[in-house]
């Protein structure tokens, strides 16, 4: 099988730990313990969030004023680099000597006339003053809104709209490599409209495309057989946070269709899942890193396929 | 012709140019454009220095005191990863759409008995205090050397003993793709002693392989036809300096062997070039990255080669 494995952020960071070297790096090695003997059976790519990553990277440019803070597409390249080392190296460390695995960088094009643009959403960086707020607005443009009693600039979350490099994706999975790619959602660029003699130019975008929606594209595009959303709770959940929280074993993309999930937690995800599955007719599972194994044989986690039959609840804990 | 360019630190960022993210882009364009007519031509990979870059990342995470600054080998990946799409956006907007451009991370192993480890050169991040220099050397045992009146961190520039990764960069070169790789000589790593039952733990250490260096062995291991060492000055230069300078045009591993040149500048160039002539009777040039196709036609630079009979000197500016 083919198989998109996107890793959360939180898989890498658990909630409330310091984003230290050494936290990440414990973190990277669990997962990817769960995730050798899948790299061992089937053709495997990894992609994974960067949310903390690239928000530490913010603080610390703010923090040293001799060089201006690199902008955000440039910020998550750089945490490419940083998560998709430490997962190479500890995804190599639990496979035998002779396994390939490679990180690759992974641009992904947007669209200018995303709607997103008109309503920037994602806080990312330091948090600021009303003055230092108002001054950032007029001498970088920013987008900065209220949080709490003080302020952060916010960027928008605009719709993977084409992955390129996906021929490259492929080469290396056909000779048995596992692919570490489409870090943090993808690098996000769009065409500029200063078209150049040879043709258009490509350039970065200060935007954060969401993760999860970005490897459902990723496996539609490379015509995965699954897709599985790896994060720190077991299943998703229906009415959460009420006692009548119910974990949902299995369902349909329909049946999700009717039911709320938070944004910016499991409602992307269960997009994502969504949209993959009814592109592909393939499975889609989210759960947690730990049971990755157990999600693929479609015994943990919550299922969704065209073929489950509705919504299928059971009791949690 | 399967050719390797090494691109200097100064081929990305001009001395005394300021770090900002817009230098390094336009440079990036610069290289690129002089780049693209070997993409179209050539089996190309190009590795890329890193030292400007590393040491920003290092004083952003000491001027951010939240969270403890990564070690050395997770800077080094975030590097390749900023500098790996700056070079892989600019160089595909030079190319057709349809070419292929990819960039690699790449672990590279040295040897823990490497004598460079007994005598750390290479300065790096903030200049310190003598009394700060002391509490870091115990509470982090660095190395702290003088630097003038101050005081800076100083790490190992270990000899690169083996590239990891090289099947799969060959492997898309053999479909046309320009690998990007090695970025900043590569993320330097060792085996642990703490054997797992998995077999050796490759581990990440803090240190700095020579670009050059690693792009020789790079060069070597793809059986490259040519290495293009690429630098902001067009060629090796005897007597640099003085009067009596002269641009070396032609050159034998031997004859270079004689003379002396710049430790930390034209020193290493020459042994890399030397080193891969030597290994494959291939050919190596050192000069400028604006002059990059007339280097590979061995017009321009000064050309390494094992016929190349002696030294063959020409006045110079």
């Amino acid at each position: 099988m083919r198989v998109v494995v996107a890793l959360g952020g939180n898989a890498l960071l658990r909630r409330g730990q310091k984003l230290s070297a050494e936290n990440q790096r414990e973190n990277a090695r669990v997962a990817c313990r769960a995730l050798a003997p899948l790299a061992r059976e089937h053709e495997l790519v990894i992609s994974h969030g960067n949310g903390p990553q690239v928000g530490l990277l913010a603080l610390q440019g703010s923090a040293y004023t001799a060089v201006e803070t690199y902008p955000l597409d440039v910020l998550g390249a750089q945490t490419d680099g940083m998560i998709g080392y430490i997962l190479q190296q500890e995804l190599g460390n639990e496979l035998p000597f002779e396994t390939r695995v490679a990180t690759l960088l992974t641009q992904i094009e947007v669209d200018p006339h995303d709607r997103a643009f008109d309503d920037p959403t994602k806080p990312i960086g330091p948090v600021y003053t009303a003055e230092q707020a108002e001054a950032l607005r007029r001498e970088k443009g920013w987008t900065i809104k209220p949080d709490g009693d003080s302020y952060r600039r916010v960027v928008p979350s605009p719709l993977p709209k084409r992955i390129f490099g996906v021929a490259t994706i492929e080469t290396l999975l056909e000779t048995d490599c596992v692919v570490i790619c489409a870090g943090g959602g993808g690098i996000p660029t769009m065409y500029a409209d200063d078209a150049v003699p040879a043709g258009r130019r490509l350039v970065g975008v200060e935007a954060v495309i969401d993760k999860d929606l970005a490897s459902a594209l990723l496996a539609v595009d490379l015509r995965a057989d699954a897709l599985i959303i790896a994060t720190d709770v077991e299943a998703v959940f229906s009415d959460w946070g009420t006692p009548q929280q119910r974990a949902i074993r299995r369902a349909t993309p329909r049946a999700l269709a009717v039911s709320q999930f938070a944004e910016g937690s499991m409602g992307p995800k269960v997009r994502a899942a969504c949209s993959f599955v009814e592109q592909t007719g393939g499975i889609a599972a989210i759960g947690s890193i730990a049971d990755v194994e157990a999600l693929l044989r479609k015994e943990a986690g919550t299922i969704v396929s065209l073929e489950a039959g509705g919504l299928d609840l059971v009791g949690a804990a």
